[in-house]
């Protein structure tokens, strides 16, 4: 192993530096479970080409990747609460959409490319925060209860990196001002420390009020993709995929804005079903959902 | 796609309950990026073949696999420290471990098999903390600056998850009694507020203040290593490996635990390199290390 010295760990950033990112590992061939094998292990440190940094997504953590025809057969769905505490999560995020949507100003003109910008960007840097509170804390009790995670963990933090791939890809479209910042910063405060605190009180709560958001935010993308079909996005039908979201949801080369709304909303409709699933399980079963799944 | 129904969300919770998880997914073919492929998914989700859960560690993210080279040459390294930061964070250490030697009675008297244990399993609890902390707040900046992470997260989260295998091994072989957990909940509660806000306030700090602790990790289990060889552990020579182990570092089949130890104290040298680079980079640097790496 390599000795930690000051040398060692400058030579280590260097040839780092210096190396070849710009090849983008092929994600199937990823070598996520290494055989032992030096020569194999020497092979993957020498591989090099370009001086670029990698592009976004490279190191993702495993995702569903959607077919055409689950693409298209998202529908709007709900889920009844039962119980008091399904019901305190439905209209708590009822309450949240309502005022949202006045204070944004969504619920009033014409639709346009600004105004959903601004609220897909807003509402993403919100959804990355529940997953990595959840499994944060249960890492937490995991360490804490000496006790095993049921495997809940990987699926909370897929859920988390994939909205702030959902972030990354309409921050591509446009760069927020001031006053945006200043609101997405307030909001990341107020809502990590309530979520942070219900989630030590009651995880049931949590998963149910995620479902219940992702069925609003499939009712918002349905809406955007209603809005490129005939209304005032319809510019989003021949607009180029970012590459990086190209790349992520293994899209065609010549995928469009459309294309991509369409993923985004497969995977809220996926982080949907998934929460209610938790919600509805105990916290000791274990989680049915796979690696990627 | 399912609609989240009640009906819906209990058949899926039902289907998972019935099965299947006593096969365990072969790690070298985990389906991590699915090709877009209807039948193949619906492959999927009708495996399965028993009724247990599936074994700890089933749904681990990538970690290195050390190859027996790697294993026996690890050594003891000291990088020193330059600058107010890194020596503050080298003294945070050598107080740290100093008061709990005294403390854990680890000083005084032979050592034996439950000390050993005692002192792995309360370390591993704390050791857990940092990887997790550091991925969270990163996360939580991406979202709020919205600007891309440049691939740090995934490994920090691997380390968190690497320290959790490390404590879920050393439980298989005792179980902690009420002052022991007493004592882990004030440790978890303590540290994960200090690093938190240290994090916030100096990420370099954090990453040195873990080079650090892991010179001292690898001490340690050099010392057990050498008890295992001449000292008062030497039946780990021919004690079993838990069988979770050996799965999780893809040990072979008739594995002791001094393979295990052996396994841990490669993943602490690990550690160790890659937080004293990370806290010699910028917090723009990219991250040189990839998935399972
Ligand atoms: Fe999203
Ligand atoms: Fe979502
Ligand atoms: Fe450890
Ligand atoms: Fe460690």
């Amino acid at each position: 192993r390599p000795l930690a010295t000051k040398d060692d760990v400058e030579k280590n950033i260097q040839k780092y530096k210096e190396g070849k990112f710009g090849t983008l590992p092929d994600p199937d061939k990823l070598d996520h479970f290494r055989k032992s094998n030096d020569d194999k292990k020497q092979a993957t440190s020498l591989q090099a080409s370009t001086e670029d940094l990698p592009p976004l997504g490279t190191h993702a953590l495993p995702h569903p990747i959607w077919t055409e025809r689950e693409l298209h057969s998202v529908e709007i769905t709900h889920k009844p609460p039962e119980g008091f505490v399904d019901k305190a999560a439905y209209y708590t995020v009822q309450i949240m959409r309502t005022v949202f949507d006045v204070i944004s100003g969504f619920k009033w003109g014409q639709t346009n490319e600004q105004k959903w910008l601004k609220r897909i960007i807003f509402l993403e840097t919100v959804a990355g925060v529940p997953g990595m509170v959840a499994a944060m804390t249960r890492h937490l009790h995991s360490l804490r209860r000496m006790q095993r995670d049921y495997g809940w963990i990987h699926t909370l933090l897929e859920e988390a990196e994939n909205e702030r791939m959902h972030l990354m890809t309409a921050l591509q479209l446009r760069q927020p001002g001031f006053m945006f910042r200043t609101g997405v910063i307030v909001a990341q405060g107020t809502f990590v420390t309530l979520f942070s605190f219900s989630y030590l009180i009651s995880p049931r709560f949590c998963h149910r009020f995620v479902g219940y958001l992702e069925e609003e935010a499939v009712k918002t993308y349905t809406k955007c993709l209603k809005d490129i079909e005939d209304g005032n996005m319809q510019h989003w039908k021949t607009h180029p995929s970012p590459e990086f979201a190209t790349r992520y949801w293994k899209l065609a080369p010549d995928a469009t804005m459309k294309d991509v709304i369409l993923a985004i909303r497969a995977d809220e409709a996926h982080h949907r079903l998934v929460n209610h699933t938790l919600a509805s399980m105990k916290e000791t079963d274990y989680n049915p959902y796979k690696p990627g799944q």
